[in-house]
């Protein structure tokens, strides 16, 4: 028997209506691509992207069509996005920050057929597009005045192609699962993937990204989303914020310490997101200019771990609560947020640190199991690590083009991590599961030996990768780039680790090397390192 | 083209595995019925569940089937409700306060299979039973120890029940849409009509709910629901708490204003919710012994309008935060609730209770329109009112067992309330759309009228309705109830009212009556005034 209540499908462009309708004056503030501040707000946002809905659907953009944009947080992408999926076509955010190549080879496997793109990234479409023979369309998101000339076809100023619609439009209506948004994961192996989102999805990830215990956003926030739209996502940023009736503020192109410190100052950013990296540089400049930060209250730190010293200094220093969080493009992305549980409430100093390192809890609708090699599920003690598998509602079954699922006969995702489940349900990453090195049927966390090594105060870069060997399978080497005018032995690095791991997790040799190879995103590139030690012969190797 | 992320259906039962997984230890305490405070929590809740079910499905227990629980609120009604849902089956809460012959006529028409009961209402089903034939097991929330002899067809205790279950046993699967729990209105005219939740609806509804501008619980709670679990679905209260894995505090039978208060304090309940006169109860109790409620930080108030006095009591004495709601069984029950945005955050004293005094504003998943008769949408102006409709995917679509949907042409449900909405999104009750009079086509809100009526020092009680009038088509006649060995006039009556509202809207005429009739859960009986006065002629008539 079914139930009797409404069919009211989960989509995406519904959360643009209830701001538009529940919180239509509230700003959505910008940095222009162009420079100036711009202003806006919710109503506008959502009338804006009717007119774009109405013009796309003009040039023939058909529902499932995919609408790729290169560009930063501003409003023009906010309203792009609900443009593009109010008519069923799908959002396609390409990270600018990927190599030509990459992009090029992305932009084809998505056969995207419009390009929407800033100003910033005209010069790099411009030696692109012999290459993008899908893509039929490039709207410039700018207006006429900044407009400048261009190769690229049948370029468009943004502000005059929306002008050509007068907005008497209504969103299209269609199952909830149908595709809404794309996105690539940029691994360290293979070429790219595509995660294909729906609206069903979107939604759905936003509710539990929304919960009090995860990202908690009210309407009386002001939330800054330093993570790029292009970025995983964006966390979810430009679902749930308008979903909770919060203020935007979009840092546009410019995310260094001093730009970003502007804005949380000059509107008072309650709220606010993004990875260490740039948190770093807001740390520098507020460490130059002895500034405050008295109106943010909270700060996601994701996409790779928090140090330690981040989260400690946001808090300590400057009074802003910190959450760690972790995700995956596959997984919409939020997995896991580190708020803090009542076991865990009253902690403080170094066992609250403690806590905070983890990746923290999922939010209902995230289900996550830890499994050995085999798949056998592993026991949640904080200390044995396996296999991160997840599922849910909001994790990707299928990569874009692929005729085969990823998941297990449970119907879990493998993650790629190995990590550690604690009694009170807490994650925390140990390794990738690909960097894990397997010594003897035991595992050795390649990134804990890493952040050890590290800690030398001679050593600049560390990396850990496994090495064959003929009685343990594999054994650890650490591979050091030693800071500028140092030297050390292997003896002193080793020492220096000496009695602060187990006996048996100690690399069985130090390689002393001048650069460590990185991918775009900044990512230590394993597989380069694996392929250039593929011949390195442990000294324990004879033994 | 449809997107490719995991097909994981928005099943119930999903939340308590959550619950349990990740919130497992988290104490669920309860006022037993038989008088001893009882502690569990939510690991233990979900295995006693899952042995529910394992014994119903050996009962004979089908997917569809409807099991009706006359009950309070305590950890084992809780889990009969997880117990239930967790095979296909469907929870239908049955409200012991209604008339026997409106509790035998409702589990008639839902043909309830099984019955699980209180040992309070055992006596009451007792004379029941013969009336009560597609009941085939009574299962009694007690032990066997407490277990009366009774005379009801299969009658056994709970506990034994479900010890005959190991407890090995897995939830079903099955199609988010399939229905899940029942609750029938209790309206004032016509028979009750019975509202089929689906586990979707329940399940984006505590989502719904939990926002943080809803109800914001998270697992540093301690939640009572004092609104019953057959009152209205629980206000999510029973899906909500588990989902963000808040304590949970049951207060059982024991409603009244000690037992209330002790359970605030003893076990720091920090979340509440009810209906006003529980809390005027409390109140009472709290000023006769000048106790406190420093744990308490928020309170729901809802089911009727919360007294401007309660707001201001509970606020500015006892500093805790009311949050004003509205809903319908219809509704899950959940469509609006009163936090502040940020244009009304500033307000203190009688402006933010004038705010307050508003039902609020609804979340992203409920839909809201004002209409005249006609179905034409009116203003968002604060001051215009129509009849209040409204749409989403936890409100209802059709009731049991009729064959036609009950939604308008745009798929809105009429709630059959008079409001008004404000330029903010916040919506008022005025009136229930059959019983604001209308007058020369414009409408008189028969509540205000009445409001401002008992402000009279000589009045108990009033109730307004409308008279029919030869030019007027209705105009409103004032019904007065005087306090106990006073005296007053129509002139003194109508002096009072004089100035304080539109003169077109003064009642034509006072009639004082020695009792205002009322329904069995004390709403005042309109269609029965009205029968009384349908011959009265009122002295403007003539003009």
């Amino acid at each position: 028997m079914l139930g009797l209540m409404q069919n009211w499908p989960l989509l995406c462009h519904r959360i643009i209506d209830h701001a538009a309708i529940q919180h239509g004056c509230r700003p959505v503030i910008s940095r222009s691509v162009e420079g100036p501040i711009h202003t806006t707000n919710y109503a506008e946002v959502r009338q804006r992207a009717l007119k774009l809905a109405q013009r796309l659907e003009r040039d023939g953009v058909q529902p499932g069509d995919r609408v790729a944009t290169l560009a930063w947080n501003t409003w023009r992408h906010l309203e792009a996005w609900y443009g593009i999926i109010g008519i069923g076509a799908i959002y396609h955010t390409v990270n600018p920050r990927l190599f030509p190549e990459q992009i090029s080879w992305i932009v084809n496997h998505a056969e995207d057929r419009v390009m929407m793109t800033d100003l910033t990234f005209l010069p790099l479409l411009e030696k692109l597009a012999d290459k993008l023979p899908t893509v039929q369309r490039y709207i410039v998101l700018t207006d006429a005045k900044h407009m400048p000339q261009t190769t690229l076809k049948n370029a468009v100023p943004y502000e005059e192609y929306i002008a050509e619609a007068d907005g008497d439009f209504q969103w299209k209506s269609f199952d909830e699962n149908t595709a809404c948004g794309m996105c690539y994961t940029s691994g360290t192996t293979g070429n790219p993937k595509g995660v294909l989102y729906s609206h069903r999805s979107n939604v759905l990830h936003a509710f539990m990204a929304s919960l009090p215990d995860a990202k908690g956003i009210r309407a009386c926030d002001v939330v800054m989303p330093v993570v790029p739209l292009f970025h995983a996502n964006c966390w979810s940023l430009a679902f749930s914020t308008p979903m909770t009736g919060a203020s935007m503020v979009m840092p546009g192109p410019k995310l260094d310490g001093p730009s970003v410190l502007e804005l949380l100052e000059k509107y008072k950013v309650t709220f606010t997101a993004g990875v260490p990296t740039v948190w770093l540089m807001l740390l520098q400049e507020l460490e130059k200019t002895g500034g405050k930060l008295p109106y943010l209250k909270r700060i996601v730190i994701g996409g790779s771990a928090s140090p330690r010293a981040m989260t400690q200094t946001f808090q300590d220093k400057y009074g802003v609560e910190v959450i760690h969080a972790w995700g995956m493009t596959e997984m919409s992305p939020l997995g896991s947020l580190c708020t803090l549980k009542p076991e865990y409430q009253e902690l403080s100093g170094d066992a609250k640190l403690d806590i905070q390192a983890k990746q923290g809890h999922p939010p209902f609708g995230v289900e996550m199991k830890i499994t050995d090699d085999a798949g056998k599920k592993l026991p949640w003690d904080g200390k044995t690590f396996g296999r991160l598998k997840v599922r849910g509602p909001a994790v990707a079954r299928r990569y874009f083009k692929d005729d085969t699922d990823i998941l297990d006969e449970e119907g879990f995702f493998d993650t790629g991590d190995v990590a550690t489940m604690d009694a009170c349900g807490y994650m925390q990453i140990t390794d990738r599961s690909k960097d894990v090195i397997k010594s003897g049927g035991e595992w050795i966390s390649s990134i804990d030996l890493e952040n050890l090594a590290v800690g030398h105060p001679k050593v600049a870069e560390a990396a850990v990768i496994g090495i064959r060997h003929p009685k343990w399978d594999e054994r650890p080497l650490l591979v050091i780039v030693l800071k500028k005018d140092q030297q050390a032995s292997k003896d002193d690095i080793l020492g220096f680790m000496k009695d602060k791991i187990a006996k048996w997790w100690m690399p069985d040799d130090v390689a002393f090397v001048q650069e460590i190879p990185h991918t775009a995103t900044g990512k230590i590139q394993k597989t380069v390192l694996r392929e250039q030690f593929k011949d390195y012969r442990l000294p324990t190797a004879a033994a």
